[in-house]
């Protein structure tokens, strides 16, 4: 299932050392100005090379090889194309009988009988994520809504003054941290989202969970709004103008599912990165024997730092899709 | 979008003070034992009557009107209606101007221009979950997987013996109180779950923000793995008998959005109930005016409470529609 | 798959001698104006009752089950059901062991391992068609475009006048007769349809084929088309007041998959009833025997005859959905 | 809507005058033999070439540029590429404001506001076709059957000896000629299909009205099974050594829209190539004016000569989702 959405729709293909990766958008609207260069800059924003973040550096240029005719959208779908190149297979032979603790090694290889591609996790990587990007673009210059997203945690420290140390020490260990991005999306109208299953959280969290690593998602207030009782939770409509309001956003900008115009806020929990080169036993799987494992290759320290644009991208697609399906 | 799923499709219809409530069940596997008596025990389960439920108490009998032929299913779509019999529309009528704060009252107006049905939250409504755990009942005979939720947390607290007095001093307050829910599932073989964007997790917390009220979805260690090291996050492979099993489950039973063979393991978190008694701030669409609001009719102290088996159901059903994709 | 469409998506259930059979319509705009009388006058044209059609007379009286509020959709899915009333279950024990030949009698027993309802045909009967004509109702009012459906062919005689004694001695002999439908669809404007898998023939001919006992589709000139030059064959464009339109209508409305304006054309060719009282050989499956049959039951002589509310119904299906996805 | 299937699910994308074209391939089974020349055959029987096809020669060449590792199928999605070659935008130059009959040139214009790509029918093209032929080798290799599609019929004549001479004078005279493909696979079990939308000759018919330039597609005994009765069209059940079968076909291999067995038989009409070099008037849709228009370019006399193979490729796409979604 490796397309999104239903009418603006995502397709993706690629693993993380073949011979490219790429995306189908289907459903873009006639007449966007765009081309390669237009998705720059968000590329950019997911690429390593800051502190905590992997030296395998790609270039990460995109080929639009359809669906845009002189600098437009033409209606028909874009397909986005970028080509691996910084590839070293080498460093995962010795991983087949030994899968990566954390990692799809093992599942991939049950789920499709020991044919799956593992090289640097094959499909599974974090790598899929650049055509997503991509395609984000193009999403959110389709909605024209506003969307920042940051990392606002590292390793559980919220002081952002402190998190170089936390990298360095985690670096120096072999070890990983995790972290915590939070998401604003502003300028979403009222009313949008489907009841029953597909409310502005399903979607969302349904394509967050689809980045590797994701392990909770919450909206507004999110778990601490169990712990708060309905008077403190519940957000009292207010009049801005002559604008419907709330006089604040405990529910995170939906209500029944549904957007209710305050800002979609949400927040995406990110596992540590699973390599590391810190000694972990594990398992070799056809001997059966126990084996102390120093996972090879190149890794983010903490690849949370390069999720933000990632989240953007797919709530863009999400709401791109959720845009046509109300027809507002 | 009132269904969910691929080929195990669940559609559902109804208000909450209309004339019925139902679902059909689609991609059933002919041959399930099956009658009305098989849906009692989770129907039971999620009826108020204890502590912290509305006194609203509804006969909640299921009729099955097609897709079982002499006690089996048929193959074909199954339909299952439940009539509403203890219904007060006169509660609601006051709140069409006045929309509740944290209802859908307001979006739905929006969206639909004013046709929503108000009355109990109409489409919106918890009572919409009622077919649903009829169709999770047909999920769970179908996979055969062992599925158990349960509330672990209420208003914060996770000592149960603590919750009878937390539950008297918010209904004496007129207030509401929140909860988080544990489910466990058992038996499921490894390999389930379509990347890229079908993981288990994209799949089931898109199924779980589909339930009114919930802020937060989180699976294994959850937001805690973003505080977590690599080193400690990761679930070491090991052999248990012959087969392969992690040492830990951190990761919930996951691994690249596929199973891993361990019990998948998440949590829920279940805001306070929005329809409170105590008074809140709120706001007169038509004329401008702040009002005083006490929200009148029947409602649970802590909705939570009713929704393990809920969050069972939906688990079911995402779980029968991944076997059927799969073919395993 | 018993769904049909993206967004105006129709979910039907039932069986011939079931309990009941009904539809559940999602994406239906709020309020239009609909009670269960909207329905009948389409109800009434698919009943049996006239020359060629079966003795079994059903009450088809629709209950709305939701999604209707004081005379007006809400937006939520409306619920339509009808209950069985005149059920002779015992004339069908006998063909357990022996499928009736051109029906679904063995090849649903094969897919579902025998536990498939015989009855009637079970849910491949034609009586699913009556919760169709139902939905058809509700998205003709949504499109607000001009349907007319009509008979136009009974045993290959193109004149109406002579059907009457054709169907008589067809009767007489117990055996039945096919028909060619044509269906006219005015008002559509141009660029509905979705490139490149939903084109509108594609959409059409897909819900005309679920229809049961549907042997051909052709759009326009349709076979004949097959033999004409492109100098005959195509349709020059033309101005029609400031309206580009086209000077004949050989394509049948669509150009490219997609509506061009004109009125959309087609025709529906049905078989013949496959359930006749002639004698026929056929197989006993569990003995292996050769075994004279005559079909018993109730049937109609021409099927088709009761058909063009259906294929106007399932036209307006396609119809509403596409105008929701191209949001025209 | 460029997505075609549930599980193995074909995303097309490119323009005929674009940078290129392509699929994405997914939901196909792991450890399938497959490589770059596996798909040579089939793609050169689509090739021009032949009498009454194109001056126009591609390359064709395709890349694989996912979802292979080392000769065969890994279970990710296969991405396959084409880029063009032979391209000349400025033969098109002049259709801009000159609609041609019988193509998307206007339609197109309308739907996406003037910014499609006009340049040889853009996405509307035939050429979309060739990548549908490569995503058609990996179904034919994954389901198994045996599939042979034919031209039977050119402008009318079914006897080929004469063909050549029907298109010798339709080529000088500067106008076209339509065909009828026939289209047979065997190998088929009973019981694929899903009731009740999803008929097998429903989704057979959506894939090949998909195909630009078909009118129409029958079963069986097809339109003919409207002029005969019951009696001549039912196909008596026999035993074939100990499997059940049918002693005729004139259903077409399937029953209650499920297969039975026997070879799926079905026609697909195609018109007249719509390009001419013959005169025709048509209407300068800035002007207003009528025009007479000879459409310049490279074109099939008869494309229905190169179809056959699309035919056969469309039909594996079904059939390998039906397989998948029934589990057989």
């Amino acid at each position: 299932m490796n397309s999104f959405g239903r009418i603006f729709k995502v397709s993706i293909f690629g693993e993380s050392h073949g011979a490219a990766l790429g995306a189908v958008v289907d459903g873009v609207r006639a007449g966007i100005k765009l081309d390669a260069a237009s998705l720059e800059a968000d590329i950019l924003r997911r690429k390593s090379g800051g502190k905590g973040t992997t030296p395998r550096i790609e270039g990460d240029e995109p080929e639009i090889l359809s669906g845009v005719l002189e600098g437009y959208t033409t209606g028909a779908p874009l397909a986005i194309l970028f080509r691996n190149t910084n590839v070293r297979s080498g460093d995962y032979d010795a991983l087949k009988e030994v899968p990566r603790p954390g990692h799809a090694d093992y599942t991939a290889s049950v789920k499709w009988n020991g044919f799956n591609d593992p090289r640097g996790g094959g499909h599974f990587s974090g790598r899929l994520t650049l055509p997503l990007v991509a395609a984000g673009v193009i999403a959110k210059l389709q909605t024209g809504f506003d969307y920042s997203a940051e990392v606002i945690e590292i390793g559980g420290e919220t002081c952002k003054d402190k998190w170089d140390g936390l990298l360095s020490s985690a670096s120096a260990e072999g070890d990983s941290l995790g972290g915590v991005v939070e998401c604003r999306i502003e300028g979403v109208p009222a009313g949008l989202g489907e009841p029953f299953f597909d409310s502005v959280e399903s979607l969302i969290s349904h394509a967050m969970f689809s980045i590797p690593g994701v392990r909770g998602v919450e909206f507004g207030d999110g778990f601490a709004a169990s712990r708060m009782k309905g008077s403190e939770h519940n957000d009292p409509f207010v009049l801005e103008g002559s604008t419907v309001a709330t006089s604040k956003n405990g529910s995170g900008g939906v209500n029944g599912g549904l957007t209710n115009g305050a800002p979609i806020v949400f927040r995406v929990a990110f596992k540590p990165t699973s390599s590391i080169a810190k000694g972990q036993d594990t398992l070799n799987v056809k001997s059966g024997e126990t084996v102390r494992l120093n996972v090879p290759g190149r890794h983010d320290v903490c690849f949370a730092l390069r999720t933000p644009v990632v989240v953007e991208a797919l709530s863009a697609i999400v709401l791109a899709d959720l845009q046509l399906i109300s027809g507002v």
